[in-house]
């Protein structure tokens, strides 16, 4: 603990600061924190007796999983990663923080979000912001050219509270990557069709997979005359047309970026396209994109994606939707980007709206997103060699908090344990009875509970089948030892049976299975 | 990037630092720390030419899992998982950063390794340092006073590389522990059966497990004349038993610790004991040792534990060690460790022998330890309820060493993969009937893979899937596909049989379950 003295000067300087942003009418998630700063203070200092309180809350942004809330994530994960697994993805881990430097200059202006580790001597460290720029630099690395790998582990940002209220700082990314040279499209095509099946087992509702690339957006916004320098900032606004109508979309292009009205049209024209393959076969005939090199290259490639998606029979969810942008500069070719179309409980302002796929301006429904990037592994080579990749993150927070809220509203049971049988008595002075038998279950491989008491009550013992969903109880008694039986109760029929204490494993096999 | 004036002034700040410690002599550790740190600097500032070079490393004392490394840690894990599960245990998860106040003041001298946040406002954050006081704070803080949960995750300390050579700064740990207020010993011998278990399980040669009481330990400190004041630092002399021979540990008490050579020898007599039961029941005749009412306590409890274990048929590798001390301030009942008994691939300096198990001075074999702390939980009460505790970590970092490095020594490969079958074809122009065939088999639910080249040679794909592990090959081609059938080929033993294509997914199924 700190010295009182430093500690009283630290609890002054700091009632300044909250003091001063009050006066600035700073805006309230601003003042929250000092103040949350300010108590944690006082709260080291001591109550009157010079007690030791402790501030009992976790870190601004962050959560504890309770037991219901990891069966659910790990229901969650067990369908994500079988659909990874089917696609013949390995999987990678990497350290929570990264040298600073591995993350400097990747994410923009978003850099001033990333979690610093205190100086304690030696290298300068970071929190991880995202799981790509670690990949990349895995790969660069271990100067690995092609890999299917899937990765999912927390990141860290330090969210404007001001902007992104109730977002988590930290949180869980979920990203499929193909990183290789291969035949075009090909495996673009398979990141589609992986979050189509991801989307479907899921079982969140009716979604769509919306589709563009980078260089469509590029040649479009060339020939509709954007100047190149606002390429990317114009793509943010145009990336907000899912959450604005096309008029303020338009107010923030003229006034905001600087674009003519003219040329905010012209753009208007394509964004509001949206089809299928008819769509990139009547843009490659269109008279002015058909003059941009880089817009021709996306199309052709966009029309081939298509066709590959049609043997996968998955073309009545995706449409090729010229106003999708998505907001990270690493992209280079496809984009996607999948949007649930069904009011579902979880709504927009949720905490768990932040996810992976929305790394910037993503719509409310958001959960998957992803693209092509080529370049970013070439950033850590030394020589510049490059490895395209293309990968997908799924919005997995957003997926917990609709599958969290699903199940609140039904009305069966989350089970937080998968015990099949607790071992319990009706009479007194049977402890080892109970847990000789206890142990042979496990021994046994059935997963089974005793209760930590002497002589517990009988309906005590049922309550705790009822309160934690466990099916079957194992009930001994001085007649049942006599006899060499047990008395299984089906807890939900309150059906009892004896069985013979040699068959009582397969019978609660066969009964849970 | 910063400014390059800055940056310049910041390598030369370092240059000197590094020149110091080596004028200074000081430790190898400490010096290439700092000058991997300059060598940050110096590459922020850019080769000759300006251009940007990274240092591709992970931070210091962390490491990437390979999908190697990733298909043994999730095989470990399942096993482990399984075992908490059979034993009904419920999961939580907690933020990797706490509040700074949360951590202070539990782990002793310990403290200094602790990975602080930088001060970027708001919040002062710790990166965890282990799963036990997160588990205490969760406790207090939701009010729970009865759970059985494990918890498996990361944590962050920064060790001093000069007294731990080679360890890891981010590690995993891997904790089961048993909170409520139950009768005497019933869920401490749960976890020693739970203990027994997983080492059974994980199949890693012949083990032990010790157990001893602190109350044990405190009361036979008192009777042999030890001061209050040097319970603790006896303790950790104690525990070096294990490593060193007496007369080293007595020299440590006596010129160290100041003990006299009569106290210290009265200390011998007793912790060169081992049994079992029939220990604790001489003990309790020891017309000594019978005199603390503390020690009694704990042998009463001893041999209560053992009458359990005798139950739970386990008594043939738990020892009753007076030796076994554990470093952890915070036990107050029953310590326990498990050690490996065999020589096994991984020696005693690898930089897995750094894990949960071994908080402090625990022996070179040591895989897994724990005990019961009464008090932990009540630090964090505001009004000091006690929530009595008891746990185990698995030192799972250790038992992936010994799997990674059985793994290498075995002629079997470690497949990073489960992918069944890949779709493949011998002749020209048949990407999109590959693509085809191979979308059915994700339908069906079946692990497929198929090569993202246009028109990949045959031989090129049966080495896929000798690389990779792949045991079938559906291969398609012109005549095949007239005749609606696909060659199905077993890559072992080059066998080719024509399967009728709707009976596919059935073969596959069959050949692979």
């Amino acid at each position: 603990m700190a010295d009182k003295a430093q500690l009283q000067e630290a609890i002054k300087t700091q009632g300044e600061v909250v003091r001063k942003l009050k006066s600035e009418k700073a805006s309230k998630e601003q003042i929250d924190e000092e103040v949350a700063r300010l108590l944690q203070l006082k709260a080291q200092l001591g109550g009157d007796e010079g007690k030791h309180v402790f501030v009992l809350k976790t870190a601004k942004g962050t959560r504890d999983y309770n037991p219901k809330q990891m069966a659910i994530r790990e229901k969650v994960f067990n369908i994500i990663i079988n659909c990874f697994k089917r696609h013949g993805a390995e999987t990678i881990d990497s350290p929570v923080f990264e040298l600073k430097e591995t993350l400097t200059g990747k994410y923009g202006e978003d850099s001033k979000l990333i979690y610093d580790l205190k100086d304690q001597g030696g290298e300068l460290l970071s929190l991880r912001y995202d799981l790509t720029v670690p990949f990349a630099r895995y790969l660069a690395m271990n100067k690995i050219t092609n890999i299917k790998r899937y990765h999912i582990a927390k990141v860290y940002r330090r969210d404007n509270p001001a902007m992104t209220r109730g977002r988590y700082r930290e949180f869980y990314q979920c990203d499929f990557d193909i990183a290789g040279q291969y035949d075009a499209m090909i495996p673009d095509a398979e990141c589609l069709k992986l979050v189509y099946e991801i989307l479907s087992e899921l079982d969140l509702g009716d979604f769509r997979i919306k589709v563009n690339d980078r260089r469509i957006l590029d040649g479009m916004f060339a020939i509709c005359g954007v100047p190149d320098e606002k390429f990317r900032t114009i793509c943010s606004t145009v990336d907000k047309l899912d959450k604005l109508a096309w008029e303020e979309v338009k107010k923030e292009m003229v006034n905001e970026k600087g674009l003519s009205e003219e040329v905010a049209d012209r753009i208007r024209d394509y964004v509001s396209m949206q089809g299928g393959k008819d769509l990139a076969e009547r843009l490659l005939q269109d008279p002015k994109l058909s003059q941009s090199k880089q817009a021709c290259a996306g199309i052709t490639d966009m029309k081939l994606l298509f066709s590959y998606l049609e043997l996968f029979q998955i073309t009545d969810k995706v449409v090729f939707d010229l106003s999708l942008a998505r907001g990270l500069d690493y992209y280079t070719g496809v984009i996607y980007e999948a949007i649930l179309t069904q009011a579902n409980p979880a709504p927009a302002s949720t905490p768990a709206e932040q996810n992976g796929a929305e790394d910037a301006g993503v719509s409310v429904g958001s959960v998957a997103g992803g693209g092509r990037y080529d370049g970013l592994v070439g950033m850590f080579d030394p020589k510049g060699r490059k490895v395209p990749c293309v990968g997908v993150s799924i919005g997995i927070e957003r997926v917990f908090s609709i599958m969290e809220q699903k199940a609140e509203l039904s009305s069966e049971k989350v089970r937080t344990t998968e015990t099949q049988v607790l071992v319990a008595s009706a009479q007194k002075n049977l402890l080892e009875e109970r847990l000789k038998l206890t142990a042979e279950l496990w021994n046994a491989g059935i997963k089974a509970e005793v209760l930590y008491k002497k002589n517990p009550k009988l309906l005590s013992q049922l309550q705790h089948c009822e309160d934690t969903g466990i099916p079957l109880v194992a009930i001994l008694g001085e007649q049942e030892l006599k006899d060499g039986v047990v008395k299984l109760r089906n807890v939900a029929s309150r059906e009892e049976v004896d069985v013979p204490r040699a068959e009582l494993v397969d019978e609660v096999k066969k009964r849970t299975s």
